[in-house]
């Protein structure tokens, strides 16, 4: 028989066991600390109905959706009845206006789950990636003080997520548009475009927005480009710093005030959720390219590595599923894409040596004592602690090689002499040093190796 | 502007948070008991190319299949290139296939995670369902003692669900063909249709397999279906009964010694394994109906509820992924179908009393003390306490109903009393009283209740 090629399609990260675990690891850290600060888990089908999905989205995603066909509608003209998900966001809209009756408003869910995008293969783009989303709805209403909560659990996450130093980025969209109101840029359509321009200057430079500002497109005047420039150039140091800085851009129209206001709520209150200073600041130029955020809009980066650009982003919106529901639902979420930030973690060497969720290999000296393995390997496991067993006869040397290739750092011998002695050996396979330890405590002895190790790597 | 109702296709099982809470506990129990026996987690894409999925599989999966077009690709002719994975079995060939030079064998992998199906609707099938999968895969050969194995986790896993007693049923695929061998049906096609007959033995009844025996179709004697009929109703009571059973069936042709031989070995090691004899079973019915299992083959079942069918199902394979390597890679798996399963349970109110993941709502008096609440509430997380802080003002007794809905069990207030005194009053919302404990002595207090609640319910 002519054998298929085993392979997947580009865009797509599929991981070797030892990568998959330090993937799940950071899954279960994000998970607990959106579990932490009170957000309940929400999952959704992967498949949507195709008029549910591209209601609001422009060409631009319609052009990137997959759509899913069984075999009996492939015949069928026209669109498909059904597409996958390119976000989490969509589905969120879908899912609190088909369950309103059901849920508590605020709503504070979390979803952690993949989305697709047909896009283009190319390096470090997805086709499938994870995101990890937690938003606050209201109904009616929402107060400011959210905006101040989610970057508490940013610092949080990644604090335990221990991937370096990282500063939380903050910016509004009102004090933006109110600014650019005070240089005389009324329409709102205008501010918009001035918006998209100054969120390219961490990318393209001073002097490529300057020139476009004042080019044939925007044709702003050299002194307004330039004040742009200085208001979108800000970045705070501290807290204090912050409030300096917006008080600096002295009165203006109502949206400034605003928008001023609700940023200074929201940078006091982040220190009182217990964020260091260090950790977040003022940034002037966040203006995420997205048109539905309406206020506070956030960007995080890893301080040593700014070639990776925010690992987590979001901001606030004024109505999440106006196109499902006449019900007022604002709301404030962020989301962090975490397949793309593990593929550059991976690539920049900052993962971190990989270690099992194996903990034990109970080796196998003497076939003839197999009860006396599985008998070890069940008190170890009633203890909590991962264990193989080697179950095909062999050459112990080949199983210790098992163990170390597989990143299992301790394996349990038991042949004669340890019988006799109602002892086991235990040999740990990354310091290649081993010790005896009575049966009896052989759980015990264990649990504190693993602990250790835990703690010094 | 027109709405667009929010709705999902049939065939997919939404939840709203407090079973999606209990649903993700499942989940989290299922993985911890695969790895706490030593399993590597792996994931795959949901996308496949098709010929890489559809190489096997015959005409009823295929009609089944739902295919995946990006907006560029949806004009061409023929085929799809791509589709949706229908089970876990299939992407674990190919993955085994194309990584087979970086994995460490006996491969031992579990997956947990969404398979889609395009089935006609109806009650209780599922279009896209959780597969928890464990399988163990040999390079070129695998000890027959694994297949001891997995019996051991399903008992610790649904152990530890909690969802009553249970029986892990066993069989053989070599000792029924050496069975039917032994009363004149040589041809392995007509064995395979035997075996497929006596499978429907629990849904059809005794009659009704008796009369297609004997029928045209079969034309077997009255005394070889009555000899099948006894044959597939054994079952055993104790691991000594089901010796005993087994050497009842006397002496026969290579394939029954040879299916004995391992049906007696793994049964041993099942006991030796610490499974109690109450929980596993020869059951000579079991027959499943897929072609490509070539051993022992496993159903298990709720005692008390038998309606329920199988809740964890699989078997011992010859070849894993001769489709698309030429090596010969053996293995043994099981597979729960968790969707289906947690819709049988919750329907048969055997779900419990839901519980939210969020411990403690730290209720708002005064939105002056809000930096107040929120120190509070850093503690309560610092402690490993999950906790949600009411940020919008609003009546207390709002806030209680708020949480009582949402199924936290436990309130924190501070008004000026309380500050006076420096301490916090907790209300236990589900007893309905309530106590006061020193500002200092909070998370312990709490930690306490909360162990207690655990053990409680």
């Amino acid at each position: 028989m002519a054998l298929t090629p085993a392979r997947t399609m580009p865009g797509v990260l599929e991981l070797l066991p030892l990568d998959q675990i330090a993937f799940q690891r950071m899954l279960d850290i994000i998970r607990r600390n959106f579990e932490r600060f009170g957000f309940l888990p929400v999952e959704t089908p992967v498949i949507e109905f195709s008029d549910v999905l591209l209601t609001k989205s422009g060409g631009e995603t319609e052009r990137q959706v997959y759509f899913v066909q069984s075999t009996g509608s492939l015949a069928k003209e026209g669109t498909p009845e059904l597409a996958l998900r390119f976000d989490l966001t969509v589905p969120l809209a879908r899912y609190v206006a088909e369950h309103e009756h059901d849920l508590s408003f605020p709503f504070r869910r979390y979803q952690m789950q993949r989305v697709y995008r047909g896009e283009r293969a190319q390096r470090g783009r997805f086709r499938e990636f994870y995101q990890c989303d937690i938003d606050v709805i209201g109904k009616d209403s929402l107060t400011t003080r959210y905006d101040a909560e989610l970057p508490a659990v940013i610092y949080s996450t990644f604090r335990e997520l221990d991937i370096g130093a990282f500063t939380i980025q903050l910016n509004n969209r009102k004090l933006m548009r109110g600014y650019f109101e005070s240089l005389g840029i009324a329409e709102s359509e205008q501010q918009m475009l001035v918006l998209r321009e100054v969120d390219k200057l961490d990318k393209r430079g001073v002097d490529y927005v300057r020139d476009t500002l004042t080019g044939e497109a925007f044709g702003l005047s050299a002194e307004v480009a330039a004040k742009i420039l200085d208001f979108v150039q800000v970045r705070s140091r501290s807290l204090d710093d912050a409030f300096a800085s917006l008080d600096a851009l002295g009165s203006g129209p109502e949206a400034l005030e605003q928008g001023r206001a609700e940023l200074k709520e929201v940078l006091g209150l982040i220190r009182d959720f217990g964020v260091p200073e260090t950790h977040f600041a003022l940034n002037l130029s966040i203006a995420r390219g997205l048109d539905y955020y309406t206020g506070t809009v956030y960007e995080t980066t890893l301080n040593d590595h700014p070639q990776i650009g925010s690992i987590c982003s979001g901001g606030r919106y004024e109505n999440l599923a106006s196109q499902y529901t006449r019900s007022r639902l604002p709301g404030v979420g962020i989301s962090i894409g975490l397949t793309r930030l593990f593929w550059q973690l991976r690539d920049a060497g900052l993962l971190g040596n990989a270690r099992s969720t194996v903990d034990v290999l109970v080796t196998q000296m003497d076939a003839a004592q197999l009860p006396t393995y599985l008998a070890i390997a069940n008190e170890l496991r009633s203890a909590g602690i991962a264990t193989e067993v080697v179950l095909e006869s062999g050459k112990l040397a080949k199983q210790f090689k098992y163990a170390d290739r597989a990143g299992i750092r301790f394996a349990v011998v038991v042949g004669e002499d340890e019988l006799a002695k109602g002892v086991v050996t235990v040999k740990d396979l990354r310091r290649g040093d081993q010790f005896e330890v009575a049966r009896g405590e052989l759980a015990k002895a264990l649990r504190v190796e693993l602990e250790q190790a835990a703690v010094m790597g």
